[in-house]
């Protein structure tokens, strides 16, 4: 499940070569992910078919009367709630300053909402956020996260981790709080899995922080299912300094890790 | 959808004649309603199979063991959230003094969210909440909601409308809060339908009490689909007005209707 934003469909509209955001939320229950993959329904693929016929210059133009045009084009399970021209340098991904992810984890299953079951975990037993903060706070700051991570060739795993935290949001849930520059692939159900360890109380506090050190993946280290997980919100620059973020941010991005 | 009270299998345990107070919460999308009915899933049977081994004696004295065991039996889209014995007198039906039901409307398919399309009508065009407000101030008190219900014969279609307003909850999101000493059969839905014909301005304000004047059901006033209403809470008396009131309740229902 996801919120964010993304900037399909400019250049490959064939006229003229205009950038357009994209506010968007989807539910990724019946998605393979994002990108497109031959053969599996993703969120692009989804959005691309919605506007094929829609060039790039008049949608920009049209400005709210696209939005209600694609609310009736899309399946319910995706939404575009804003299509603005993008400002110059903007780029959805290499842009962004930091991500914020929510991970909802219900810790018992009696109190369970079941109107609430397709985006929360239901974990067995009573989770002690205590221990699980105290076990956060040690994986704060800039690491390679490689523990945490599937590794890609040629990629860095080095991440800036700016939060981690849990409270309580409702009866018997737990909501986890990530931010982070940006995340490697697994890398929010990989560090919640070990959260979880810790404050179910099979784990010690120190644990999550030792798997990071050791810098390499550790099958103790569960990887929590996607439902519980949701992208709240993407933080961009002012549009004066997006060109040179996305500029920095490739080059890091690109660095083999030391 | 819905949450509630109910108290399946005091007698049908077979042992102690005891009656155990369920607190339930329910997804009521994969359920043909609450009561048994043959070759449908329903509630009732979820609910009663679970506990078909559980003698209702054993079940009150066990307390919250009952309830984690009965959150390893059901499915996951039933909950029983409490378990206790209930009250002399108690009748989750009959001596309620109250229910109190919610319907999510979002009117602009631009801004829903996909995540929480399950349970929230999307309406094409936006909602005078002011309006419609005025609409449903003239629906409060004690009438004969027959133009709002399914008949049933033998019964009384005589109700206490408490409460019927309209606030905006979300983005985009108008939320219904509809409370009565009791509902007849598709009340709440029929009532909304109504209520919405004048939120876009499709019907005077006047129009809902019209109907309800004329009582009989009006092929103009749409019954919404049922995904937007839940049930949100049932209020009862204290334990020693619970049996009068179950008497009262049970008199006035099999009254028929002037």
């Amino acid at each position: 499940m996801g919120r964010g934003s993304t900037e399909p469909g400019g250049p490959e509209a064939g006229l003229a070569a205009v950038r357009v955001r994209l506010d968007i939320g989807y539910d990724g229950t019946g998605f393979s992910g994002w990108a497109r993959q031959p053969g599996r329904r993703t969120v692009q693929e989804t959005l691309e078919d919605a506007h094929a016929d829609l060039p790039a210059d008049r949608w920009a133009a049209a400005g709210p009367a696209a939005v209600r045009r694609l609310a009736r084009l899309l399946p319910p399970d995706v939404r575009v709630h804003r299509a603005v021209l993008a400002p110059p340098g903007f780029d959805a991904r290499f842009a962004a300053l930091w991500r914020r992810y929510a991970y909802r984890v219900c810790d018992d299953p009696a109190l369970a909402d079941p109107l609430a079951r397709h985006r929360t975990l239901w974990h067995r037993s009573l989770l002690d956020l205590e221990v699980m903060n105290q076990a956060a706070l040690a994986c704060l700051g800039e690491h390679d996260f490689a523990a945490y991570c599937r590794r890609r060739a040629g990629a860095s795993t080095v991440r800036t981790l700016l939060r981690l935290d849990w409270a309580r949001t409702g009866p018997a849930v737990a909501e986890a709080t990530v931010v982070a520059d940006a995340f490697c692939h697994n890398m929010v159900r990989a560090l919640v899995g070990a959260m979880l360890k810790v404050g179910e109380g099979s784990r010690p506090p120190g644990w999550p922080a030792e798997v990071l050190a050791a810098r390499a993946r550790d099958p103790a280290v569960p990887v929590v299912p996607p439902h519980g997980l949701c992208l709240e919100e993407v933080g961009y620059p002012a549009d004066a300094g997006l060109a040179a973020r996305a500029t920095a941010a490739r080059h890091l991005r690109a660095a083999p890790t030391a």
